[in-house]
């Protein structure tokens, strides 16, 4: 185990901070509730960042900027997302500093620069974006709108954490404008499918795909579709979210368009994002007591070769060797890292990038030579295995698919594992305290009752899963009765 | 000439912002002094950024992710640095909004919700990078950090103009640290000459590199390198500057390194920075009367094939030719697009892709296919070639270079041809109102001198180029002695 980080069996929570701040992922800041990313976790963002825009373009998406404030006027003109966002908003008020007449040096807020109409930094922008969109449809022929925008936003949290909850974010927020409600329903279930698509095949985390609860609905929309995933402590996080905004914002804004018969009416919407908290469900699911784990298809990079020599003569040799695999690897398309500093020992290296998830390590010394072999160490099973130099190529290429594979399967295994059918409320509240996990228990619809059991258990029902078996049963908490099953957990 | 673009002759301000928004590149936004970067236009910025990303990354560089907000009181910690931007600050004051008790539905700042210490959206990022730089560094081991940052960035501007000078703003800001003046000297000439090569190689844009006079030089810097460009109304524009910091920074943060010998020194610090702006110097550089003109290497779509049909059995043909020749493109990394719509003529379509810029258009008709041929035209020229269709690929390719040339070399000629040296002020003055471009002229090396020609004649010293030839003279407006020639201009 790392000196550094606490074992992820002692305390999870610690753990996990553990290792966003040793692995170098991020560093906190002054400014309260936000962080630095740093440089090792930027490049995963961008590894991110770079599948899913290329993903959103290959379902005809767009990209676009608006604005990062919203006049106030307009942040209030739709009444549930202005509700549901109020309570955590930065609001400008001033727009100039000056000197401060008593304190030579420093500077006040010039009382003369007040700003007529105060300015809320955007914790999301469907209101400056639907009002832009006013001026841009005015018939059928201009939609459907289909624009996604890289940006940060900022919602005052009081309780922050590394990646999961900070007050400034990064992320994607796609808004699109469609000419009939089926239209908008379906984009809102293509991009559920793509963040799914994205969570399992790049992330490696299995997502349950669902609907949320009106209580737990984004605030203006008419439906909520979301992935969930299980961390390894058996709590849950809510990974992305897809929204079906009906009529809402079209009529908070005045967005008509002529059809083809030439009637007016309002546009239908949709909204939804992922953000850098997907970079908490990536450490949170993979990673072990030694460190960081990514996925290979997420390695900013994927191989690291340390060469093991006690001359300069036989580094020189080794080099040689390690150049002609180097080649050969980025032709595949592998992003490989030579390390040959002399002002660290192998071991020390190995230990750094174990920590920093590197996803294959090779060892190559001077004796590997004479036998034309290479040590080839995996970071998921932490595994070992001398391979001729000469299959290096081919066994590293498979290698990391399999690394790809092999998380992803670990991760359902342990989902499956996790995963529980409830039928009384006293097993409901004994698994939530002694076995984590999901539940699936009958719920009688209300949202009462779901502000009960969370009142009572903390766990929250994270969706109703889409591909959900009908079956009739008795809610868990008041016994009513039930047609389907929802899924439960504590979250983050 | 396109009805809705003013000519260049008649009123070249009204000509810039006619092709921003016809080309549909941006479009004015409700809240003020800020934008909306439209699709096609964030298409170009994301073409730049991806060079310019790649040109930082050659050079060592890697991206990391700052917060937005910057606590007063580290803001005011470089007091040159405050000094200059505290007059155009974006100020967080609060962190709630509460409903309205006298007006339903509204909403009002929380005053039981004001912030400690406000937060000033960044106008630039060292305070809030210098001060995290702090905890990274401790020993010459830790030296040099590269780090890049691409964000937002907020300027309260009275005047506003389409990404010439907008409240908000994208950039990316370059922050190292270095354990030697040395070594930060040659980190901002470095990114100079990054820059520059972006602007001559992708912008298709010269470039004069020079050094800022102490006037014109960013708060903070010691040296402030820029590159400057010459538009074809004769106004200068600064396309990036790269800033020595000096120690300044360090002092400020108390950011010291204990070099090899074990002594602490303060850090030696270089910021750089290029902007959306480059969107505006990239407008006016190229375009015309009948709008956009975009060099081929940042268009988002390089080439246009527009089919011309009688019936759809005429199309199916064409299709069939046409995706012969886009899978031939393609294979050369070439964007291409059908524009098969229906729904317009072939002229409508013709003119709408001169007005966004697309280098190369493509016209394939019935007759065509008979005789084995397709219509090219260009851009840049509005020339039209007639070319046999099994030559297409090869044609193209080497178009798509020879536009990329050709504009880059007609706008050396105009900058080399509206750039005039001159030795009385009477002359200087004449050709600033009569033929407006660069001047070359003698300067005494005063600030006073330089704000005096300023206050008469609002130009400005864009740079001491840094190719200067030594060369005695007299001061055009002070009549004191000068050792080299400084470059004037009016600018953007």
């Amino acid at each position: 185990m790392s000196k550094n980080i606490t074992s992820i069996e002692i305390d999870y929570s610690k753990w996990y901070n553990d290792i966003v701040v040793q692995a170098d992922l991020a560093d906190h800041s002054a400014v309260r509730g936000c962080m630095v990313i740093k440089p090792h976790g930027y490049a995963i963002w961008e590894k991110m960042q770079q599948a899913l825009d290329k993903m959103f373009k290959d379902t005809g998406h767009v990209n676009a900027y608006f604005p990062l404030f919203i006049p106030k006027s307009l942040f209030e003109a739709e009444e549930k997302n202005a509700e549901g966002f109020a309570k955590e908003c930065a609001i400008v008020t001033h727009y100039r500093l000056k000197a401060d007449p008593q304190n030579k040096g420093k500077l006040i807020v010039d009382p003369d620069a007040k700003l007529e109409e105060e300015l809320i930094v955007r914790p999301t922008s469907e209101a400056i974006i639907w009002n832009t969109y006013k001026g841009w449809i005015q018939s059928y022929r201009d939609l459907p709108l289909l624009i996604n925008q890289w940006a940060n936003v900022v919602r005052w949290e009081m309780r922050t954490r590394f990646f999961l909850r900070t007050a400034e974010f990064l992320w994607q927020e796609g808004h699109t404008a469609h000419s009939t409600e089926k239209e908008a329903i379906e984009e809102a279930e293509r991009m559920l499918n793509v963040y799914a698509d994205f969570s399992e095949n790049w992330l490696a985390i299995p997502v349950i795909k669902g609907l949320k609860t009106s209580n737990e609905r984004f605030a203006g929309a008419e439906e909520t579709y979301c992935i969930e995933a299980l961390m390894q402590d058996g709590k849950a996080l809510q990974a992305g979210t897809s929204h079906f905004l009906g009529q809402n914002f079209a009529k908070a804004f005045d967005v008509k368009f002529a059809n083809k018969e030439g009637k007016l009416d309002y546009v239908w919407a949709t909204s939804w994002g992922v953000s850098t908290r997907l970079m908490g469900a990536l450490i949170m699911s993979h990673s072990d007591d030694k460190g960081l784990v990514i996925p290979p298809k997420l390695a900013p990079t994927q191989v690291v070769i340390v060469p093991i020599y006690k001359s300069e003569e036989g580094l020189e040799k080794i080099t040689e060797q390690v150049n002609l695999l180097m080649t050969k690897l980025k032709l595949n398309n592998i992003s490989v890292k030579y390390d040959n500093r002399d002002s660290q020992r192998p071991g020390w290296k190995f230990a750094e990038y174990e920590l920093k998830g590197i996803p294959v390590r090779i060892a190559i010394g001077e004796r590997d030579l004479e036998s034309g072999t290479i040590e080839i160490a995996r970071r998921d099973l932490l595994s070992k295995e001398i391979v001729s130099i000469n299959q290096a190529e081919e066994y590293i290429v498979k290698l990391l698919d399999e690394i790809q594979n092999n998380l992803f399967k670990k991760a359902s295994e342990r989902t499956q594992k996790m995963t529980h059918t409830v039928d009384s409320f006293i097993e409901f509240k004994r698994l939530l305290d002694e076995e984590p996990g999901f539940i699936l228990a009958h719920w009688d619809g209300t949202p009462e009752t779901e502000e009960k059991i969370k009142e009572e258990t903390k766990a929250t029902i994270r969706c109703i899963p889409l591909n959900n078996i009908k079956e009739e049963g008795l809610c868990i908490y008041s016994g009513k009765p039930s047609k389907q099953r929802v899924l439960f957990a504590r979250a983050y």
